[in-house]
């Protein structure tokens, strides 16, 4: 499994993932602009790997630069490269603070964090296959996601996803059902491609048959990533995400979202507070090349939407299971140990 | 304004569909063959457009029979070509009625459903108006939508795009919030297209973003379209309505269904015995050509979901409003004038 992004010969190399299905390419990343620019078009991707991206990047900024100014002026471009994702300014500000010892403490923070989110993704698939294992009375396992969780959007595993992978590799996932997600299609170009990789049953649905199928008992759980999560577990990840979680509500089946504790910013109230990523028309109005709406169409075209935490049965973390609809909130749940078995 | 199906000369003419918005092109149809290919791959779609086109096909099959027999049998298959629509198979079952009176009267019925289909749209967008009027606080209305439920999808002005149309006309529509409709993206291709042709204020959203953006507040009423309401007022419509119900439920607005009576079905109980038409994968792996998922990816495409009567604020149909939240069924609520003013 080549890792989704990694330190290797003193620079950043990342998968582009604008590329796949259709190609498995790396990008060896040596400058900032570069970085900035292959994070907002989405070739690097996902809340664990933006957080690695934002700690390897300071660490690329503190060998080139020439002066500590620099070093902050750059790290603060880096940590807005992308609103909504809080991994990414969490990255950025843990390994900032031993930039006063020079930039060689800052590379070894940086791959301690490229390090503990392989960790944390073994832990979170082992929590999360326990917690569906303890909800699901069948003894195979349907499960419904969004976007790409997966090895993609992180280093290697993922969190949603990997979950399904763990439950695959235990021998009772029945089939997964990925949803593309709209407009960037991360579920049907490398979800799909994750799924096929791994040899796991999956069939793909748009958006919208998400919310109905599971009205019609498709699936016995929705699985999904996170962006960032509030202090009383509001939840914002890929729009799309709170469609499901109506609709995993009126069908009774559980909603549950992923994520290591990088993602929970105890800052942040409520999901009433998250900024929310608007990405412009031209996603929505043109595919490949082609377009798909009139001349002078404008959009609305929000990156993410936010799960109000009523509509979640539980957050998976790399070190505990929060449960947001029982009254729980991510200060009043402690931190447990990141599993490894 | 071209109508989208209509009778010339002595054969059918349609607005092919898929050519929109880069072309609008007319077709001329003189086979039954070449009518169900174009039904099926819709190139005509829309359920009061399919009853005109069961009607109107039927009256081709009259002219061109050699036998009562083969009229039955060329019948049979065309009513079948869609299985969701009742107004297909409502057409097509009206006009044969008359089969027994010859090729003219059968065209005589078909070309009074055109002309009812006209009438009755006028009528939706009468009785629609008055609704959200009564419903809507602000003094002009932010409208969502999806797929394509205008002049497209019958013979003119349509369903519930024909009630933003007639909101607009008034003076009194603050923008539409048309959702793209995957896989075959009607509210991006034709909906976005109907509105810059009338010249109405819109802004067009990715299907999963509706939901999210009703939740903070965006629109003050969701119009959609039906292909067949059950007798209880569960409505069967593009997949994609029954999150946008959830959501609207949630949010407090509005979620109203604008269909003629044709596409009520008393003989259908309720939702769970209407067939959802499931199109298969090529819709969902590929756009234009291109492959946006990996090969061998299997799909579950509905082109159609269930939105249980609970979450239906109201049924609006040429000759009556129904309010199915409240019990109201549509046995229990008597037919109205047709309105013309």
């Amino acid at each position: 499994m080549v890792r989704t992004i990694d330190w290797i010969d003193g620079a950043i190399e990342l998968i582009d993932q604008t590329r796949l299905p259709g190609a498995l390419e790396k990008r060896r990343i040596t400058t900032l602009d570069d970085l900035i620019v292959d994070i907002q078009r989405l070739a690097v991707r996902g809340a664990p790997a933006l957080g690695v991206a934002g700690a390897l990047g300071v660490a690329m900024i503190a060998q080139q630069a020439s002066s500590l100014d620099e070093v902050h002026a750059n790290a603060a471009l880096l940590r807005e490269a992308r609103p909504t994702a809080v991994n990414l300014s969490w990255g950025v500000d843990r390994v900032m603070k031993r930039i006063d010892e020079g930039p060689a403490a800052v590379l070894t923070e940086a791959l301690a964090i490229r390090d503990e989110d392989v960790a944390a993704s073994i832990s979170m698939g082992l929590y999360g296959a326990d917690l569906v294992r303890s909800l699901v009375t069948r003894e195979k396992a349907r499960i419904m996601t969004i976007c790409n969780t997966g090895g993609l959007a992180a280093v290697e595993r993922g969190t949603a996803l990997g979950v399904i992978q763990t439950i695959f590799e235990q021998g009772w996932l029945e089939e997964a059902f990925p949803v593309e997600t709209r407009p960037l299609l991360q579920g049907a170009r490398l979800t799909a491609w994750e799924l096929t990789q791994m040899g796991a049953p999956f069939r793909l649905l748009v958006d919208s048959a998400g919310p109905f199928l599971l009205s019609r008992g498709i699936a016995d759980a929705v699985f999904i990533g996170a962006d960032r999560i509030a202090a009383n577990g509001d939840t914002a990840n890929k729009v799309g995400s709170f469609s499901l979680a109506l609709a995993a509500q009126r069908a009774g089946v559980p909603f549950i979202v992923v994520a290591p504790e990088s993602t929970v910013d105890v800052n942040t109230e409520t999901g009433e507070d998250i900024e929310i990523e608007d990405r412009g028309s031209e996603e929505v109005t043109n595919f490949a090349g082609l377009r798909t709406a009139p001349e002078g169409t404008r959009t609305v075209n929000p990156a993410f939407d936010v799960t109000p935490h009523d509509l979640i049965t539980a957050i998976v973390t790399d070190r505990r299971i929060v449960r947001p609809a029982l009254g729980q909130t991510m200060r009043n749940v402690d931190l447990g140990p990141t599993r490894t078995v």
